[in-house]
């Protein structure tokens, strides 16, 4: 790469993150340098980021460390590296774990988002160079799922940005970074859930009821509910769900239970618990001939499914699917405008609100199963009660501006 | 059932049939006695059966004996039960191990040949009363997979034979009852092979090779095919392998092979050995994204198929099927059309053909993997040798005949 570029170049800013020192304990507001964005690559703002589970699993188990967590995140452009075309200060963008080259040959598959360029990264390091964008003090700070949401600024390669309409709220869209989208995917895309089919989802937190929100936009005439928390019941029909399953309140086993609410099984079963076991369970639970399983979840345990092959001569299938399927560039934008249109729920989601430095209390919340979604709002100042009620008003108050400019 | 039907009643008739006694000891030609066929069931003369694989597993594992084997039969009906209306004596039939009973929820799905009715038989009784129309000296002889054609006469559903073309050879077309079957509809029905694509076929059997043929016929532009005897390399060829792959002559893990040979994985991948392991290699070898794995084969020692859920969430799907997803009725005489019409080829894996009496070679040569079908001729008396020749001859004569008459 040429150093004598004509474009700008941006200085090493420093700001606050939460980073994780120690698995499993709590995060720690640190000053962090971040770095330029290298080229291709840019710095983006980061304005609202949710909480998802695999934060929550990763920061568990990880021994990556330390590392700043988060990748449902919606922001602004700060600066762009070399050779940025697509993308400018001042874009509003959501940033997205798995990338989008556009040239690979899952790229211009028309079948695949498992991008081979910008696939899901798990090194912590930049897709271009292998490095940090972080640091405290000059020791680097890894990435996680190359986005890194859990700090004021970060730098992503712009292969994993979606430009977005400036005028969808950000506090909500952020959820279509990863939990929603992937939701929604898994029953329009991966499943393919028909007009008037039974459909089983195990596990309601936010991609489990995004299934649902599909499955019911398809037309799925019986659409089951399982979860071991009965709370989730009032909540999971709002999304669609006909019928709920408190699953430790059935003393014989859950797949005899759907096949006979189903009269032989689902047409359709959905894993999003996280939980190889619950896979072979929906296995069981599709019905034979043409049921198709997709399992959503990334194990904590045990990752290896298994399953009596019994169930695959019977016609069953199993599939699985990585954010639902789409490719983010080629597809988020219309996921964004269909909540725009109210043709889909995202803000119903949205169970918690809280500021930057309150984020352990969000890793608590969905630790303790008290939340679906929690967006964390960053402020400058980062404190929690009045200044985080400020900010979120003022976000509001622009989204609805913006609104009223832009298109109805 | 009223027993004043005016139907002609059919007498029990003692016939010679190959008698399992004993787990995996040689079988015993007895004499038998065949009850008639109760109502809707049909009594079969067996003309020409072939020995599966799964025959052989069967008996090397069963408890239930003394048993009849035998489910890859044609042959030609002998008498009729009450209220059958769809056959009669002289109609040439294949019977088959899986049936049609054309009303249940499958029959009717267009999507599923599972019928809930006449599915898989594992009982080794009748559908219809669950007892068997096999006995010695008054001792009841189990069936197998409804079917039981390893004895001169049987007894099966009429639901589970189909009417086919009397000009169609049945020493032949027998094997469309089970493995030629099954291989094509794995191609076509399951897996939906496209043109262009790209295939891995592991088990290069009579399933195997079948799978290839139909991903031949489909446009595959490339046919890999694995097996531990490169002796089937060049047979395999003539089905449409284009690449054989000797899985003891490389040190690397066959994924990884298969995916440099197909530039990331394979779209399609097909386990024909039986095997839960080979399973999984087959998923391993196929393409993230869409790679589509079948598999056909019932396992003799591990039931379990385990793969790792990042196979799926990268965009795999693991499939399975019995008797290639055809409805019998409805879809096999379509292939024995394309047989008559040169479409498919079968005669090229008839490699040995025996005397019914010789019947304990023919289990001795797919044991030790020495053929791919070998069909057994049954003849009044069942001597090999000369009489074999005598009879093998006259069928051929009589089917050449046949064809001259009937159709191009």
């Amino acid at each position: 790469m040429s150093s004598s570029s004509s474009f700008e170049q941006p200085q090493v800013i420093t700001c606050k993150a939460a980073v994780a020192w120690r698995a499993g304990e709590p995060l720690v507001i640190e000053e962090v340098e971040v770095s330029p964005p290298q080229p291709l690559e840019i710095r983006i703002k980061v304005v609202c980021t949710s909480l998802c589970r695999s934060d929550l699993s990763a920061w568990e188990s990880q021994s990556l460390l330390p590392r700043i967590f988060g990748h449902e995140a919606a922001g602004i452009v700060e600066s762009i590296g070399e050779g940025v075309t697509e993308f400018e200060k001042g874009d509003h963008v959501l940033a997205v774990f798995t990338g989008e080259c556009g040239s690979c040959r899952h790229c211009i598959s028309g079948k695949s988002n498992m991008c081979q360029v910008l696939g899901m990264e798990r090194k912590g390091l930049m897709h271009s160079d292998q490095k940090t964008r972080f640091s405290i003090k000059g020791k680097p700070v890894y990435h996680y799922c190359a986005v890194s949401s859990f700090s004021e600024y970060t730098v992503v390669h712009s292969g994993c940005a979606v430009k977005v309409d400036p005028t969808a709220p950000l506090n909500k869209i952020c959820l279509l970074s990863c939990g929603v989208a992937a939701g929604l995917g898994a029953a329009w895309n991966v499943a393919d859930v028909q007009k008037g089919s039974s459909v089983v989802i195990f596990g309601l937190g936010t991609v489990g009821l995004s299934v649902a929100q599909g499955a019911k936009l398809r037309g799925a005439a019986q659409i089951i509910g399982v979860d071991i928390n009965p709370a989730k019941a009032e909540q999971a029909n709002t999304f669609g769900v006909t019928d709920f399953v408190d699953s430790n309140n059935h003393s014989e086993p859950i797949p005899q239970v759907i096949k006979r609410m189903t009269g032989g099984g689902a047409d359709f079963a959905f894993e999003c618990v996280g939980d190889t076991e619950v896979a072979t369970t929906a296995l069981q639970s599709c019905s034979d001939g043409w049921g198709v399983t997709v399992t959503l979840g990334v194990p904590k345990v045990k990752p290896e499914v298994s399953a009596h092959y019994g169930l695959f001569l019977s016609g069953k299938s199993l599939k699985g699917t990585l954010f639902g399927g789409w490719k983010p560039k080629s597809d988020i934008p219309s996921l964004i405008e269909k909540y725009m249109n109210k043709e889909i729920m995202i803000d119903e989601l949205v169970t918690h609100n809280l500021a930057f430095d309150d984020i352990n209390e969000a890793f608590e919340l969905m630790r303790e199963g008290k939340c679906l979604r929690c967006v964390l709002h960053m402020s400058k100042r980062g404190s929690s009660g009045e200044h985080f009620l400020w900010l979120h008003q003022s976000i509001e108050q622009a989204w609805r501006k913006n609104r009223r400019r832009g298109k109805p």
